[in-house]
């Protein structure tokens, strides 16, 4: 579903500014490069909900204190192959990149490796994470913890976060397979494009204050805010009939996983306020994974098959009226591809925002 | 949905039936015994679908020769952390108990460890394996690929398996937390719940053979039995708008994990039939993991904050007209608890037919 014409940006200027913005909270230079990155590669994803138009919240995180710019990180636990990092309340995309990282490490020299964050905050699309293994010949995992917004099989409240799972492996001649889903139904972002367009949304989606599944866009959305009750459906909606508490197992399998597995916030726990109602630290967490492919089969072997299985999928055939089977990651490689060429595709209203953003911190903002 | 009486039986009985039939057939002692265990401890569970009534299917595969009962198992590739081995064809449950157990030594050793098994069968229900994890502090995931009934979003036949997902994690004074998930949105057994109530499946279930949901139960079976076309939906259903490219995903996630990496079969490589139709090895993999939870943080705190998380869940605030709020593995552990105390519950038709198979195998059936 179009919001109408994006308007088109030349990547290194946005991260140039990006990284000028954060610089200027004093956010140190390589983790600004970090989250300039894992922004800008949104946006070139097609998840603009994840993209540039988060450097305001990051500002402002900043500046109120939920967010630190130099923050102290601490290994809290080791064996050789997991760690646990404290991120000490500073960006969640630095203290991710290099997470993952030492994951990968540690499956290139055991065969496998994890990384758990926690005292962290949002990190951008899972995806990139995982996609880091790619390069490594390894499938990566990553998943993350999140504001509260989905309600548990039978709630009447919002209890959990969307929750994303992301996993990517990668393949031969076609795109590596990567997985980035939010273990929702839909992400919030979703509901918000909807009533931009003022379209009800499908019965499935989100439950009002009685639990009971609607297509009030604007009603969800406003309860949402205000903590009002009801909130978005796990992955396969409401009740069990068409598996709505499979999707509510995923989301609390990832808090588990990243938030009470590293001592991170889980459930309701997160984003907390204090007894003003101020904004704390969001104390989510994160669960990063690599599995080094040669450690099971060559990594030729392993990519042809990963081939194979594509094109069986690709090749087969379709329900009627459909004319494509896609795999995931394929349709955001593609986007990619062309942003690649085109330049990064900005909203008008989230390019004017940045400028005004630039104009508040005395960041030149020089975009075309 | 209730399918009517059932019968206790005393499980010890019942065990020693199983272990005598596998014997007959010329399965050994000890993995008569697992494959036993792990039958019994799904009707035990309450997931009838997958225990005794499976065990004729067992004995025909071990028959046909499509199962080996002494299989040359090999350890095809090893790392600290990571083993993949050959199944040689036998069944999948002593196989897969074995790699479940070298993935928690690894655990223990490393602080996590991998197994994949590739040349396999049927394996039967994956949260058993995930459920080992937790006697030694650790979580456990258990996967498997599975016969071809999942359509992939915007297909029109039937690709994948029903590939499930299990995941095992110790609480305290709460029940471990123990997903065990299909990754369509119902599994075959449950339409075939539906065609002996004579009842049609809901929307969201199931294709026809032109990629449309239907709601005829018999047809759907029907064309799954002949690979007419149609099958069953990827957990949220149809196209993408309720998240059924997710459910197709994970499908598609297990296949890589338990077909791609091992060098298993894969997609509709699965379950193969020679050039006269007749069946030959399934060919299957599975992929289980285990992560010690010391290896992040002392297992009392872990437990201690799995129970509060557990709590918050049940204690919140309940959809109208709903007065429960489930954590994924309590419903079973409660069933298990009653079933310890009643006898195992079998239908009278597969207590019929267990009869029915000693008789063939001169194996005596000795059950109240």
């Amino acid at each position: 579903m179009s919001e109408g014409t994006k308007i088109r940006v030349e990547s290194e200027a946005l991260r140039g500014f990006c990284v000028r913005a954060l610089r200027r909270m004093d956010v140190p230079e390589e983790d600004a490069r970090i989250t300039a990155d894992v922004l800008i590669s949104a946006d070139m994803r097609g998840t603009s909900s994840h993209g540039v138009a988060r450097l305001r919240r990051y500002v402002n995180g900043l500046r109120d204190g939920t967010m630190i710019a130099q923050p102290e990180t601490e290994i809290v636990a080791e064996t050789p192959t997991t760690v646990l990092v404290d991120a000490g309340g500073g960006l969640g995309q630095p203290v991710s990149f290099r997470a993952m990282e030492a994951a990968i490490e540690k499956a290139e020299a055991y065969g496998s490796g994890f990384a758990t964050v926690r005292n962290s905050n949002h990190f951008g699309i899972a995806g990139y994470y995982a996609m880091m293994a790619l390069d490594h010949d390894c499938i990566g995992l990553s998943m993350t913890n999140a504001s509260v917004l989905v309600v548990p099989t039978f709630g009447g409240d919002a209890m959990l976060g969307t929750n994303p799972i992301s996993v990517a492996a990668p393949a031969g001649q076609e795109w590596p397979f990567v997985l980035d889903m939010a273990t929702s139904t839909v992400p919030r972002g979703k509901l918000e494009v909807y009533q931009r367009l003022e379209k009800p949304i499908p019965l499935g989606w989100a439950t009002d204050e009685t639990g009971e599944p609607t297509t009030d866009t604007g009603h969800v959305l406003k309860n949402l805010k205000e903590r009002a009750g009801g909130g978005l459906l796990p992955l396969g909606g409401a009740g069990e009939l068409l598996g709505g508490h499979k999707g509510y197992g995923l989301a609390l399998l990832v808090d588990v996983l990243c938030g009470v597995l590293p001592g991170a916030a889980y459930a309701n726990l997160v984003y907390p306020k204090d007894d003003e109602g101020n904004p704390l630290p969001s104390a989510i967490g994160h669960f990063f994974g690599a599995w080094r492919v040669d450690a099971f089969r060559p990594v030729d072997a392993f990519e042809d098959a990963m081939d194979d299985l594509q094109q069986r999928l690709k090749n087969a055939p379709k329900a009627e009226g459909q004319d494509r089977i896609y795999i995931h990651g394929e349709k955001e490689y593609e986007e990619a591809e062309e942003n690649a060429r085109r330049g990064v595709p900005l909203n008008p209203k989230v390019a004017d925002d940045l400028r005004a953003l630039g104009d508040e911190l005395d960041v030149e903002y020089d975009l075309a």
